[in-house]
């Protein structure tokens, strides 16, 4: 039996992301608790042969084939749900929040397709229900939905929620190969799964959308009720005539309300170039919300992968486990010393004015040199006549700022020296 | 004496945002409402003279120039602090948390000054204190920050988040103006103060970024401990070498968590121009955190102006009293018509082969005109001799999907048409 002071927590599926979850409670257990006044436990794990060999090793009784294991224990108040499918993840979630447990779910398809139902379920209950890792990887787009953005009317989702896809217009756009070579990448990189059906049809897009919107205008929505059109249809040409245009073809995901009902679709759309959605580019997924308050706002970040994904879970998870034991977070400070500017370390652009003479580009270049900092590029400007004065632009290879301050002083003394237009930092990319 | 059922709010200023967010209680009470199973209502509003003429009107006895008579108000439970400057907000905000009552506040001088011992004095009265306002405008980041991404180590932020100064470089750099010129057309515009010192010398992009790393590495990091510098030494030449050098000029607040301690500037700096932060243009503003999990995520939209304050205000005010009810969100969902795509209406892109002969394109124009749906712009490409086929590329102006469906069929049918290589949808900005 568990100690009363424990939160306890059940595991459905211990795929790829189900075993980097696991993992994290091993890993990370004192990063966990230390967000709680009590430990988070991981109880019971189903998986589909608890005999089978596993990388990762757990307590005797941990794990479990038996889905009523997890059901019925009473320790377990939180159910973390990664089996993915529909069945019998919608059915298994159905009947944890009848039974008043939290569920926390990855879960695209059942949330698309049972999502309304399950909220009701978990209302009536008193249960928490939150999926933040079933759109966009590990970026906040439901929490944000559910409440930072609730003093608003939504009127628009706009959102790109298909990395494999995006990846693959990406290459078409930069590449100019065709549909089937672009895929044959994404897979090899592991961007696109052996059968990519989802993916490129525009299914995937239209579970998450599906989601979003249902949430956004607060209407069941779902999947089947959205437009689909996928992009395996696209030519090159296609990519070269909306570059003329003025444009960059993105498989778009868009709900929007209006004054008569909700509009839900996915299909391959031109925007322009100038747009925050034209310049999501490999496997990066965006959305745009926009609200009567507050105007556009657009989440980035990478869509899918275990690492993102179980990001979003346990930040459900530490939701879930702080507000059913009722805690605001104690996690006492920390004191972290404040590092000085001097010791930065970062590339540098110096723009000076010097006397236009022969030996004045070794002068500069010496100082660097005597200083331990070393020169990307060198170009020199404006050459007036009249002054006899030019200007230098360099840029540096990173360097320590108490070295370029103490260079800085030392050029400023050169007699060919006029001015220092400008010392600015140079941030990579 | 307030009924048992009623949440009490308290509002400290009635200025611009102070007012937007009053309103808000009057406009929409009933959105309000139908998030929590209990209304709310403003019981106090503080100001300096309350019987100066105002354009709102309320109740007797809600406007008061008596702090106590807002701090010892047993059935007020949240107070909103949209006073602004230092004091005596943080005296008041103190005094409020250290009698337990709730606090969302838009203060970021305050918060940057005095944010963690506030947060730790709300830790013990188990009051809670919110402050999504301070940062960003609407745009969530404190909300992710504390709940979405606390399962990752952050590692870095990386933000623009001043939206004067970047509108003031982003006409520097597209305009070729000088900064006072920039300086002047922001003013005109409203972007910038009469007063604009502490957004160009940096001070306010401190305090913001000495909010975000303080919650992001959990340790107190205050204003003065931020090296700033501000944009006013920026020149035309330094945005035209930028450029030449493939760099925009961003003013940039950076806070990394390095071994060693922490890290917390403000400057301009070179970005290269394919990141998304120099993607950041005019009165936007962007953050990028780094976490370790979910790598970069960045949160993009306006990061001022009255109405997006008040999206965060009413956010984190919907939070708060969600969370001291208690309550899981119950409102009822509503059941909207989903449009049929037949009702769509959007711009179109359509690429057709034909044959190569005169009177083609008049005869797909005549197609077009019958269904009521105008060419944008329409190209000839590729013409192939010797297969005496042409495509042809064609824009519309906005049209109805169903027409446009009906007119593809028509044109299917024309003995010039070859084929239909593509249908796409071209979406506004």
């Amino acid at each position: 039996m568990a100690a009363k002071n424990e939160i306890g927590v059940g595991l459905l599926g211990l795929g790829v992301i189900g075993g980097q979850v696991a993992a994290h409670f091993v890993q990370r257990s004192e990063t966990l608790s230390s967000h709680l006044d009590r430990p988070l436990v991981l109880r019971r794990v189903l998986v589909r042969d608890a005999d089978a060999p596993r990388s990762l090793s757990f307590p005797e009784g941990v794990l479990t084939n038996d889905f009523n294991a997890v059901l019925n224990d009473p320790d377990i108040h939180i159910v973390v749900e990664v089996m993915g499918g529909e069945n019998p993840a919608a059915d298994y979630l159905m009947q944890l929040l009848q039974k008043g447990k939290s569920v926390v779910t990855a879960n695209k398809e059942v949330m698309a397709k049972h999502g309304p139902l399950l909220m009701e379920a978990a209302d009536r209950s008193g249960a928490q229900l939150r999926f933040e890792a079933s759109v966009g990887g590990g970026v906040p787009i439901i929490g944000p939905l559910q409440n930072d953005l609730l003093a608003n009317d939504i009127t628009s989702i706009r959102a790109i929620i298909n990395g494999t896809t995006n990846y693959i217009l990406t290459q078409m756009a930069q590449e100019g190969v065709g549909f089937s070579v672009a895929l044959a990448q994404a897979q090899k990189l592991g961007y696109a799964e052996p059968d990519p059906t989802n993916d490129v049809d525009g299914t995937d897009a239209a579970y998450k959308i599906a989601i979003l919107a249902s949430l956004a205008f607060h209407t069941a929505i779902a999947q089947q009720q959205v437009y689909c059109e996928g992009i395996t249809t696209l030519q090159s040409e296609d990519f070269e005539f909306a570059h003329e245009l003025g444009y960059e073809i993105k498989l778009l995901a868009i709900a929007k309300r209006t004054e008569d009902g909700v509009q839900a679709r996915v299909h391959p759309a031109l925007v322009h170039k100038e747009s925050m959605l034209a310049k999501v580019e490999g496997p990066f997924n965006a959305v745009e919300v926009y609200g009567d308050l507050v105007g556009p706002v657009v989440f980035h970040g990478l869509g899918a992968g275990p690492a993102p994904t179980t990001s979003a879970i346990i930040g459900d998870l530490l939701a879930v486990a702080r507000s059913s034991a009722n805690l605001s977070p104690a996690r006492p400070w920390s004191v972290l010393p404040i590092k000085a500017m001097a010791d930065l370390e970062t590339q540098y652009y110096l723009r000076v004015s010097v006397t236009d003479q022969s030996g004045v580009l070794g002068q500069i270049a010496r100082v660097f040199g005597d200083n331990n900092i070393s020169i990307a590029t060198l170009t020199q400007k404006d050459v007036d006549n009249h002054l006899g004065t030019a200007q230098l632009v360099i840029t540096t290879h990173p360097a320590r700022e108490a070295a370029m301050q103490t260079a800085l002083q030392i050029i400023k003394q050169l007699p060919v020296l006029q001015e220092v237009n400008n010392l600015l930092r140079v941030e990579p990319i």
